[in-house]
């Protein structure tokens, strides 16, 4: 399970590979649905049908936009791309793709399927930072943030990692392992998701009535704890398609690597719940849901970075450590930082993913590939990063994230849709509504 | 992407093309379990358990009928079927296959497949037709309908679109480009759906105070939001089985069309949702979550005509199309034509589909595609509609469709099963209890 | 569709084969996601929580002992097993693999596909159990039950049925047909965890105040019906799977038969759930939506022994004895028998598990099946199902199965998580929570 050095040119795929490889793309939706679930029962009752119709309506915006500007600079149906020279090297920063998927019917077999895994990518990144806006940013700015980046920073950071952009060819060119390896998005969907959804909580502030002066964080549960669970489990389907399809596409594994794949993916996740579990019951006397369901998605995204390269030793510990991490960080960041992210993405997606970026490096031979993942992880914090609080930063001047405080009280529901999700229900009204 | 001639004799399908194929068949439920929360969501709280119950019950009334009667009638199993000539030409109007599935094991791997694809295909659209006459068809009606469906209307319809009917040899009788083309079943799920949508709620009737004599027509939202809109994303997946499926097995697609397929059903539903999103709310100052829902279908149900046959710019078009038009026709339906279907599948199913129907025909090379889409268009509003009508107003007779009043008032759960969905919460008691 | 003998060592698969089989693995899990939304809507709304958290869980412990411990004795990665001799035959009752799924890649592609399978089928009958001790079984318990089964009984049983074992060998040693038939769990995983769920609700007796002192059984309806029959249609796509995979794994049956096993699957679930519905209804006057569920899915456990050597008439009949069958013996276990089994696992997973074993010997030609599956059928009542017993008896002693009397009366929530799943909304208070 040595990693092998990602070619320059696509290969040409078997019939059987493609196969595999188009059923697995239809497949991983279910992560999108298991996601937005997740992102709707860990926000308020008041706001699940705005929650929801914005996790529609910005899978539609990174869809669109993608296909009609994100993927000329992806250029996966493109040539070379551009190319700055430095220190004696090309640095290729830029794709140059054909306009709104021209040539998509004509372009090679793996060309066509990297085009569908990324229009599919860009729709699951850009749900993580609407989970983490719950119940105060607004569907249209949500929708905004989408085409921030399904237009722009995605496509970037694609082609970096899975194109012919530099962070991929770092071994090519300093002989750091097979370079930067992201085999099924842990960087270029959940670290940009997660440092997305920090950016956007950044600038966005608290809900009302989180950290009240003075006082401790208020606890505010999700509303539906079943979604959230059953949505772990329903997103486990697609984290197992995207892995394995990625696999193929971005390592060039031979079949008979693939199962491996997906038992690693299994025992990542399922050692991380198991830690956080234990954690959150040592820690709390009861062991926590909400927690729990991070954990999962924890252990499911640094299985993204990982479960093609590993054993199945280093998967669950892997899962273990994700596991073990994800509760420490989120009351980190909620009490130490007072950062307020409903749905625990920062820690889920960014810190699970950077963690898994950094395993997949540690566990390979070689000291190479570890310098390539840490030359990807210093990319994602100190250059990803400013770039997203600085593009959010000037979009949040045009189009205000966050719904006036009036809006905010009777809830996103009523003030964004005119009605609620749960019409004929008869809802506990709190404090906060006053 | 100039659409293929359909050959009539099926072709040996390669042993990669048909895992593909059949992989994607058993994929393709989701579907109707997608449908199925939506069916529910868009009831009431009082008759939610009915509703899912009758989404069950319907997928299996509909499957064993076709496999008892309407597979003999579709003719996939079977030989060249039964024509009539008229104008020198042979119309070919229905199939004889063998007695339940005889040879089934036997027959050609196209047609096993295509015999499978039928199947999930007529539980498909038996349940559309169900979610329309929710909060006031009997359970034993909405069965009565879907062995009506699954027996005689559907394996017509099948048999003129799909095998070696009337319908599909209009290009080889009349050189009508490639003849009707349905890839994966607008017509024959959707628009026939959507149809017997139309005809059951006409006979039904509209809910009790939905239209108040001499007042408005009153609005009666979904009961839960949550379902509707994850039922979307759900269903999004079966759509993508159903498209790329129908591709290979109606259109003889090469694989590398598929993934351009699948890149089509993405961006018809994506353009859909966000012009129902932008039309609603420059409408309506807001955004409406069910009409958005509905918006997302359309645009689903009409790349099922043209998602295999279009270039990535039109399918987007075509889905903004069926995305402005959702809207607008929910309410000429519901306010000038005072019908009451509160799933708004006559809109989703039936006007989606024939759009995305004549859409295919509009975008082919040639006049003669348009025209055979027309053919059909006409088929299905003169022929099948008054068919569908004539046989559920005799199905009326003998089953009435509708409860009587007293069932009505006190909600479908409580009247058919005797207990509700959600025994434990608490409901707001409206007027219409009374 | 005579059943093949099952040769003693993998062949070689095809590239097409092996993709087939390794997608519906990946797609298998809807099973487990169906299972668990079954399980929690089946149960009350102030165990919700803890019910989808113990799902989760429990998965977890499945998947990660199954590879640290089960695949060992399991064998699937590893050689001869151990046999004793008896009568002049060897009996193989142990498997002999590696350590931690150690060899996983350089495994025959069968062996690995077989290893995916076991680690997916062994979650999702552990999920069995729990669902049956819902609101009285804590989660340290559940996921105990979970371990031993993983570890322990699971893994005999793959053996014996799966792998080289005495069952699978009565056909080489004894003559009985091709030995005993269990091409996709129905024994394996249905009635292994249909039997658990017995043995788990007899040592941890019935929820307090469902057998009242000289009074009847009380009703304890399931708190969300949606979550009970959309988990059936999600199912519906696991079980698909799970069976069309298991045909190509177990019974080597070539891609044209597949096509015959989905359909049967179909027929199967169908029959039954129109036969639960008609029994129901005729018997109380009004169909039983949680009933139905039940036969729903005994009609699918039924269809994993037989849909796949069976012909479709006969894979109606099965299913619709199958849903017969399922509301009379839910209410003998319940009223003759005193047992309060909240989710009917033990009639849907154990009898419909039975009675597929048999109806797949009674369908296949020759009496030489009938016996092999009969001595299967007495093998898991007459061993399996004792030895259940002794070991959760054991465990019940080191970690008790059931909370004390107070934490069952504020509700597993509560008392386990410190929270409920549902916090806004208003629930009714019953008579139980004083």
């Amino acid at each position: 399970m040595t990693p092998t050095l990602p070619p320059n040119l696509p290969l040409p795929l078997s019939d059987a590979t493609f196969v595999l490889v188009l059923v697995l793309l239809l497949l991983s939706p279910l992560a999108i649905a298991g996601v937005a679930l997740i992102n709707t029962g860990l926000g308020r009752s008041r706001s699940a049908a705005q929650s929801l119709l914005g996790n529609l309506a910005i899978v539609a915006v990174a869809i669109v936009v993608f296909a009609l500007v994100g993927a000329t600079f992806a250029g996966t149906l493109g040539g070379a791309g551009h190319s700055i020279h430095l220190a004696g090297k090309p640095w290729n920063w830029l794709g140059a793709g054909p306009f709104f998927l021209g040539g998509l019917s004509s372009a090679s077999s793996q060309a066509q399927l990297e085009l569908l895994f990324e229009m599919l990518a860009v729709a699951l990144a850009a749900l993580i930072p609407w989970g983490s806006g719950a119940d105060r940013v607004r569907l249209t700015a949500g929708c905004a943030v989408a085409a921030v980046l399904a237009a722009i920073v995605f496509p970037l950071l694609a082609h970096w990692a899975w194109g012919v952009g530099w962070l991929a060819q770092l071994g090519v060119n300093f002989s750091l392992g097979a370079g930067f390896l992201d085999p099924a998005g842990a960087a270029t969907i959940h670290v940009l998701g997660g440092l997305s959804a920090l950016a956007v909580v950044w600038i966005a502030g608290p809900r009302r009535g989180k950290f009240p002066q003075g006082g401790f964080a208020t606890a505010m549960p999700g509303h539906n704890a079943v979604y959230i669970l059953f949505g772990c489990l329903l997103a486990l389907v697609g984290w197992l398609a995207f892995n394995v399809a990625g696999a193929v596409l971005w390592l060039h594994a031979p079949l008979s690597a693939l199962p491996g794949t997906a038992v690693n993916t299994l025992l990542s996740a399922s050692g991380a719940v198991a830690a956080t579990f234990t954690v959150t019951r040592v820690r709390f006397g009861k062991p926590d849901a909400s927690l729990c369901a991070n954990g999962w998605l924890a252990g499911l995204v640094a299985s993204s970075a990982s479960a093609a390269v590993v054993f199945p030793g280093a998967a669950i510990l892997i899962g273990l450590i994700a596991g073990v991490l994800t509760p420490l960080l989120v009351e980190v960041l909620e009490l130490a930082v007072s950062i307020d992210d409903p749905t625990g993405a920062i820690t889920a997606h960014a810190a699970g993913g950077l963690w898994g970026l950094i395993a997949a490096g540690a566990f390979a031979p070689g000291a190479g590939q570890l310098l390539a993942q840490l030359v990807g992880v210093a990319t994602l914090l100190g250059l990803v990063l400013p770039l997203l609080y600085l593009l959010f930063w000037l979009l949040n001047r045009a189009v205000p994230l966050r719904v006036d405080p009036d809006g905010e009280r009777i809830g996103m529901d009523l003030h964004e849709l005119g009605g609620g999700a749960y019409p004929e229900f008869v809802i506990h009204r709190d404090d906060s509504y006053r």
